[in-house]
């Protein structure tokens, strides 16, 4: 396939609303890599790898299965072990791809196998710890990497810190640039085969050797070759060439443009970041958290002068883009670097502002350290937003916010909601400002109904639930947005002339005891409900506190299965799947009941 | 107090083992800060925190409970808000201290409030991943912050990796050295106040500018003044009267020698790193989990070609440094870095060698994100070694091991084991080969007795607990090295009639099931033991599991409680302040079952 054949394809895929523009940016570079390297022998990672489009269709999937991108019969979004042999490493997160292409690298040598190794980088990933980490590692690869970053100069909405600016300057050098055309001009004249070609790129090396002397990338023991014009293959091609015959690492920076070939991509590439299938989770006349978040936010910052908010790089995605228009001297966009926002809070928190934090709930997992450390241990007042928590259809394993319970509930002083409706949300956030405590309210992206939403809310108790229908059989114990759920299992199970007490727990952290160990001393059945993995989750909790003060009755925790989970066209379909829908629910209930 | 008393005092502590050669380098250093800078409305934030001794004396802690420090009557190690104004932060991994100090200058510009923030950073802090991502930030404090860099050139061990490279090689640069000198010269020569000392020190740094043009610091926007001798107040004092001027943020880089003062200490800086006090938990003439990690780290990369080790800066506290020198080529440092070491560890993995892995304990909580993605959701055979798990009595609450079971149980594809003793813990160590899955095997740091290591052992089927002794009242489970505690209770218990069965649980996760249940059926109550959290930890699986299997017998679960815990003399004190003393369950026991 050739370059306009493929982006044709991907442009196909539009209306599964992919992720478009940093497909459409990595077309040729895509292209070039796989014509100079010969894949899988040769392996190529990439970060975060929404970015695998133009690679899945060049290594054996331009098929059916390419067009259901992201649903439950297409491929997967992301590189995937399971799918191909050239997906040489599962993963989702950005700021992986160098550490692991150093791991796989070292294998090589020691193995004295054949082969390069490429870790394709976006521009963003460089502002993350992990890919700071690994560059500082980077000369165990010896020999042996080439690190091809691909620079959109965007990142998910606007790359920021010092390492953009530096990337820019750099590109922007209009010295550097003349003499490049200069190089290339004389280069274009002389004829001969790879020789040539070598001696030529080593040329250009020394040449910009002496241009710029010391380039944050040779500090770290790599090589720099750069910047090039990411979407003519010839040019890549060449470099690559050049990369191939290196006897060190090196780092070959690719300007590509994000959303290239589609205007609307170009104009707007946030919008096409990550955005789900048509027909799932679309966000059309109703409402979402998200949009409530970006709202609340800049009204509790209005009354509260102290409120400030943070985003690890996803001020679209979490709806903080209105606040930073709004108070841009209280907005912090620190990049994809989750375990320096949380510790950043941290200080601002220790010198009395108020951080309101919106993180995704598999990349908080990023920061459990700075969480306990910085945040619990010294009981400092932080609101953090978990984002994205529970199941994510069309995004994957990578992506489903099934863990976060888990990974924070056994930490001290650690407070954990998750609101039933947007008005509750709304009431957790107001109250989490009185109690000034760590508090983290995690929320799914799902639509919402549009409702009159409340902005002068009562406090909630801490640790309080709320019994919300009252009924003489089982005691239904819900969890945020599954209290939907549990009233349409409460309406099943009803014609089955079995009643339900219902309780929205509001709090998975710290449960309310009193009232769940009276309820359980009431009814025949506990049963409790959560979108998280069953394992160590909310209902885990009311297990064990009913176990552990000696109150033996009968319960049923229904979440996710504790298993990575695929990637699907809707959270129904998973629900089908794994049999957590009302039928379902209602039918083990009343087996369980012996009805 | 000045330089030599400070340093006699902190000697005086060298019975207690303490981070002396760390706090014996930085004496002159925190003088100066202090002379310059006016302690707490001038924030002082010190990265890890292990070298505030000096701190400590400067600011009303020169009493008696200095000569205690980390044991229980005595100061915290680290620092500590709960002990002093003095201490902004506590913490006491490394890494924070620019990410908080960002957070602290950020509130103070946002308040208007007066006063500086300084952040004191070993060189080794800059190996890590949110060192790095704050260094992308640093442009956020705009005017207000200052970082010092005290580069003792060692780290714990050894300082790895570019960063480390590049700062000696500034150092060593003979042009450099040569200008320095002769500036200083001109410098003294002049006579004149503080205007002069601003010029001259302007000069200084235009002239450097000149030499260095792009410091790896100046690329991340923050200015470089140094490199100084660390151990010369005026020298110190002059350079920091010049930052409190910048209107930018800017890094003074010092150098200081580690175990400065005592000879002993600076021929073997890594020998007085972290040794707790004498009479506690020293290393004699018995064995540790350490020693036998390290042997048998050899042994298995004798027979194991495929066998590579990985620390994150700590070769020496988890015993690697003899397979260093036994197998350079199969070692890797690589620094303070321990999400980057999991993910290389992956990308190992995948292409065919088995990294052992040795992390503390509360280190590992880096590595969640990469733990779940790049190991558990390829399921890559992985032997990760955590050390320090359990109780760490004078370090304290940063570093007690209370939570790994925690806070990777619900990950799925992971292995969790403790060993009750040495040879168990080698024989997990050959089983876990022959298994090829994600392992992780928690032990404590503390004595062992010294007995015939069996270096042949039988696999452990995977997942199976042992059953030690029959009794038909009690089922006591007990986790790793809780078996001696067992062994006790079990004992106690015999002489009131209670007789007891014991089985060693080897699996934290998946836990043995069938036994388990069968046994519950079998006895009138369960008691677990296990050196962690209640809270999430080996007993709470135990009692999910009778729970949600309609097994309805009472459980007690001991461990440590849900709480950040403080630093002690020795694990004893600790125990018996919880309770969790044979005796102290014994007595529990008896009245659980009404005797």
């Amino acid at each position: 396939m050739v370059d306009f054949e493929i982006r044709k394809k991907i442009l196909k895929t539009i209306k599964k609303r992919i992720h478009l523009a940093s497909n459409l940016g990595i077309v040729e570079l895509t292209i070039a890599i796989h014509k100079v390297f010969e894949s899988p022998k040769d392996q190529i990672v990439f970060d975060v790898s929404h970015q695998c489009y133009a690679h899945k269709l060049l290594t054996g999937r331009n098929d059916d299965k390419f067009l259901k991108i992201r649903q439950s019969n297409g491929y997967a979004g992301f590189c995937s072990r399971s799918e191909s042999d050239h997906d040489i490493f599962t993963c989702g997160h950005s700021g992986t791809a160098l550490s692991s292409a150093i791991g796989l690298a070292v294998a090589k040598k020691i193995h004295q196998e054949d082969g390069h190794v490429i870790a394709v980088l976006g521009d963003a990933s460089l502002t993350n710890g992990v890919t700071l980490e690994a560059l500082n590692n980077v000369s165990l690869a010896a020999g042996r990497l080439i690190v091809v970053l691909n620079d959109n100069g965007y990142a998910i909405t606007e790359n920021v810190g010092a390492i953009a600016n530096y990337l820019n300057g750099m590109v922007r050098s209009a010295w550097y640039l003349k003499l490049k055309t200069l190089i290339k001009f004389f280069f274009r004249a002389f004829p001969g085969g790879y020789s040539a070609v070598d001696w030529f790129a080593k040329i250009k090396m020394v040449i910009k050797g002496l241009i710029i002397p010391s380039t944050l990338f040779e500090h770290y023991g790599l090589k720099y070759l750069g910047p090039i014009d990411g979407h003519s293959i010839p040019d890549i091609t060449e470099n690559l060439e050049f990369c191939k015959k290196s006897k060190a690492p090196i780092l070959l920076h690719v300007k590509t443009q994000k959303g290239r070939g589609l205007q609307q991509a170009i104009d707007n590439p946030s919008d096409f970041h990550g955005l789900a299938p048509a027909g799932s989770d679309k966000l059309t006349s109703k409402t979402s958290y998200q949009e409530i978040f970006g709202l609340a936010a800049i009204k509790l910052a209005e009354t509260h002068k102290n409120i400030v908010a943070i985003t690890a790089a996803m001020s679209t995605g979490t709806a903080l883009d209105k606040f930073k228009d709004r108070f841009p001297d209280r907005f912090f966009d620190v990049g994809i670097a989750e375990e320096h926002a949380i510790t950043f809070a941290a200080g601002l928190s220790r010198n009395g502002l108020l951080p309101l934090c919106a993180i995704y709930s598999t990349f908080l997992q990023r920061s459990l350290d700075n969480v306990i450390h910085d945040i619990a241990l010294q009981n400092l007042p932080l609101i953090c937003c978990i984002d994205r928590a529970g199941i994510n259809s069309s995004d994957g394993p990578t992506h489903h916010g099934l863990f976060d319970i888990a990974y924070l509930k056994f930490i001290p002083n650690v407070i954990i909601l998750q609101p039933k409706d947007g008005n509750e949300f709304i009431q957790m956030l107001f109250s989490a400002i009185q109690w000034s405590k760590p508090c983290f309210i995690r929320y799914p992206k799902a639509e919402l109904d549009t409702c009159v939403l409340n902005w002068t809310p009562d406090t909630i108790d801490l640790g309080t639930a709320e019994v919300v229908n009252h009924g003489r059989d089982v005691c239904l114990v819900s969890l945020g947005s599954m209290y939907n759920t549990a009233l349409a299992l409460h309406k099943n199970l009803s014609n089955s002339n079995i009643f339900c007490t219902i309780i929205n727990a509001r709090f998975a952290n710290p449960i309310d005891e009193g009232l769940i160990l009276e309820m359980a001393r009431k009814h025949s059945l506990i049963v409790t409900l959560e979108d998280h993995s069953i394992k160590n989750g909310f209902g885990s909790s009311v297990a064990e506190l009913l176990y552990t003060n000696g109150i033996f009755i009968p319960i049923k925790i229904f979440g996710w299965p504790n298993e990575f989970l695929p990637h699907a066209t809707s959270r129904e379909s998973l629900a089908d799947k794994y049999s957590i829908t009302p039928d379902a629910m209602a039918n083990e209930i009343k087996k369980i009941l012996g009805k």
